[in-house]
């Protein structure tokens, strides 16, 4: 789905207002190299699943300035100048980015810019926007994923996401960090995810009783029969009338494909279902639980034995209730200087706060025994290193005695260039594919990366050439700042 | 700012499902009656200001299925009778709502959506939506004014709200709340709000120094001149760049209007920047603060006497991060019968979760004498109640024994119809006008009611006749489920 045109003006004022004393100062055309990364795992996770490729692309590539736009911009005092330039503005940079639906840890630049700087400040707000809101919900659902295994769970938070498209795009990150499905319609339409759904009590009330709502529905919705139980009584009046409703219809050849459980206590309240249902003949019926649940609550109950077929999760996932922010940054690492990039840093004092400077390029790498991933491997854009080979020594950048020997490695480059001086480069990737691609590119990680508490750090090392050169500029700019 | 065209799939797939069964059995004519409101108040807050209305106006009044979206349905195995109805389904109900900007309060009945039942459920997804995340985020942003008093407060959220959307009307929410501006241009725009902002580490980055970057910068944008003094050190660096520029663009007549301090200990540094920006002449260079602040922070902040002039909030309010649900629901409280609405409540073991049944009227009643609001008071519909009186008596619908009487009292009805049959039906207000409604509402409460933490309980009480018709579909309920 194409992004509508018109989000041009989507970007903080600053950054117009720097763009305009650019044009003002002939600095224009002066290339930049951006890197856009997070600094730490929400949720306490231990990786996260990039997602938002594909709308960045849409947007990135729609950009341009509407005759309103600059009508505007003449109104808030922007030169005719600037606004002159602007009417003619394309992207006309590169990107690069990690493939959407990989796994992704703190520091790694997952899309790098390099473009003039103009460009590439104007599309830093909607970038770091689309990339923090869907790789954190795909990063929550495939949180949740882990913790129901098999089981098919379905994104039910069209009604608390921030807005209709928070929903929209928050349905496809979940899709891609292996949800199964959504009720949103419109995400269905637009991605092509399966839609499923089931009843309201308001539906319910609507009828004389239970069992003509059960009945009425299930005539005219056979092939997707999911009747709720708790608007009266689960055990006493919701169960019973499922039990009786599902008889008369079978009569009619119309199957009852499941119940919602959507309050209450569901670990008691689905094992007396299933008892009951399987008393009644109905063991082909499924239970099907909602209601506020997150992974905390699903694995309490699996812990429980409760007898859950499907999960269905709203609020938790679609706002990322525990921590609703990515934090994703934007930082220049080069700078176009007689013309030629040269890398630059901002010194912080938070040592893990100050950016690897540079082009780089990033690999994971991979015990060809195990096919585990060891480590994700940084280096500087123009270093030769090996797709495979042997003793390969990784150290942390910060503390530099801890180190390790990797014996034999194959490293997969993570990069790959998909837009090119400002069109798409690589052929279209269907949403079922991102989501295959993160299914597999998960499973190379060991389970202690994947477990919900205190899952293992995964290291993200620099090779020497680059920690060298970081150590440079550090130092370059330390003794400027510090006598 | 209209809605875009082509939101009516924006809705869960049971609601398409119960239409289907609607119209298959020919029940599609019956009216329903539904109450839109939420159960408890977000972060802790003593209040809520209601935002979302003009959206969901633009929203219902839009609604229509195009041939692509017909299509769909058709792929997903909707009946063509159904499509054919679809094909010309507009909302043709009457829409009841408290003001937008108007200070709201649990189970209040916010929204009242009259209509055939059919077109009732097709809205409640996208009302839902809309309702739970621009009132979140109002009251977000009114919480955090609380703590800043008078001082300027600008949103700086658009690269961390959930997509482009939500960082749209999350800047108009807070513009409502009480913000004062907003850095996203977008929002300026399409909502007339004042966009404010500075610069970035990468602009000053970009410049061989940045006493170059504060005086390029200054000397284009004369009337808006915010320094970023943190790229380097802030102390030895920033604030003595910024002298140095002050100077000789004061030669040029040009003013340095502000320092922006975004990292490091905000309370030292505001206090030493001050020191150093008074002792070189300039006092009239305002500082404005920034860094994940909260209005925990902030009050701390103030609370150590930082000489901050002025804020800007981003991620804790765009995200409303502390509770980025408000969880409001739509609720079924009346229906057809026989040509009338009959009223409707469904049991919950909490008493608490049991709606207020049928059509009912808001009033909040006011003190004469202080101008101040004792409490919300819902009757039925039909009830006669005076809009001034004496010795009202008002009790807490669940502690009943709990009772006060107000001696004399006004009442304001905070209902009005803004939608007949479809059609809006109230002239356009201003968001200027909302804000402003919003401050006047708020200023009729108590401060105990404003405070940030643990706030006075505001009572929402029910006449006598609404209380004896709840309590007597319960008992009927009850009678029913529980022999």
């Amino acid at each position: 789905m194409k992004t509508p045109q018109g989000r041009a003006l989507h970007t903080d004022l600053y950054q117009l207002t720097m763009m305009q004393t650019y044009v003002k100062q002939g600095l224009h055309h002066r290339r930049g190299v951006f890197d856009m990364f997070f600094r730490e795992l929400p949720f306490g996770n231990g990786y996260a699943v990039f997602a938002g490729l594909q709308h960045i692309l849409d947007y990135v590539t729609g950009l341009e300035f509407s005759p309103e736009d600059l009508e505007y911009l003449k109104k808030k005092g922007f030169s005719k100048e600037f606004r002159d330039y602007l009417m003619d503005f394309r992207f006309t940079g590169d990107i690069y980015s990690v493939s959407e639906g990989e796994i992704i840890f703190p520091n790694e630049p997952v899309v790098t810019v390099v473009a003039t700087i103009m460009e590439a400040m104007l599309i830093e707000t909607a970038l770091l926007n689309i990339f923090n809101h869907e790789t954190l919900i795909a990063t929550k659902a495939s949180r949740i994923k882990q913790v129901v295994g098999s089981k098919p769970i379905a994104e039910f938070g069209a009604r608390r996401g921030h807005g209709l498209d928070a929903s929209l795009y928050g349905s496809r990150a979940a899709y891609i960090g292996g949800f199964d499905g959504t009720s949103l319609v419109a995400a269905g339409k637009a991605f092509d995810i399966p839609i499923v759904g089931t009843m309201s009590h308001a539906f319910i009330q609507s009828f004389p009783d239970e069992l003509s709502a059960f009945m009425a529905y299930g005539r005219e919705n056979a092939g997707n029969v999911v009747l709720l139980v708790d608007t009266y009584n689960t055990l006493k009046s919701g169960i019973p009338n499922v039990i009786a409703a599902a008889g008369s219809l079978a009569a009619q050849g119309i199957t009852v494909d499941a119940v919602r459980l959507d309050s209450g206590d569901l670990a008691y309240l689905s094992k007396e279902s299933r008892r009951l249902l399987d008393d009644a003949g109905f063991r082909e019926i499924k239970i099907l639980a909602s209601n506020d649940l997150d992974e905390n609550l699903i694995m309490e109950l699996e812990m429980q034995g409760a007898q859950i077929d499907r999960y269905a999760v709203g609020t938790k996932l679609i706002t990322a209730y525990d921590q609703p922010a990515l934090g994703g940054v934007y930082k220049l690492v080069g700078i176009e200087q007689d013309g030629e990039i040269i890398p630059k840093i901002k010194i912080s004092d938070d040592i893990k706060k100050i950016v690897n400077p540079g082009r780089k390029q990033l690999y994971r790498i991979i015990n060809p025994y195990t096919q585990k991933a060891e480590a994700d491997y940084l280096t500087c854009h123009d270093e030769n290193f090996p797709l495979s080979g042997r003793n390969l020594v990784l150290f942390d950048p910060i503390d530099i005695w801890k180190r390790k020997t990797v014996k034999t490695y194959e490293a997969i480059p993570l990069h790959r260039q998909v837009v090119t001086k400002g069109k798409p480069c690589l052929p279209p990737v269907s949403l079922e594919e991102i989501r295959s691609y993160a299914a597999t590119a998960l499973n190379r990680f060991w389970s202690e990366h994947k477990r919900k508490t205190n899952p293992q750090d995964y290291p993200l090392d620099l090779s020497v050439q680059l920690w060298n050169t970081k150590n440079q500029l550090i130092s370059e700019i330390r003794s400027h700042y510090e006598d």
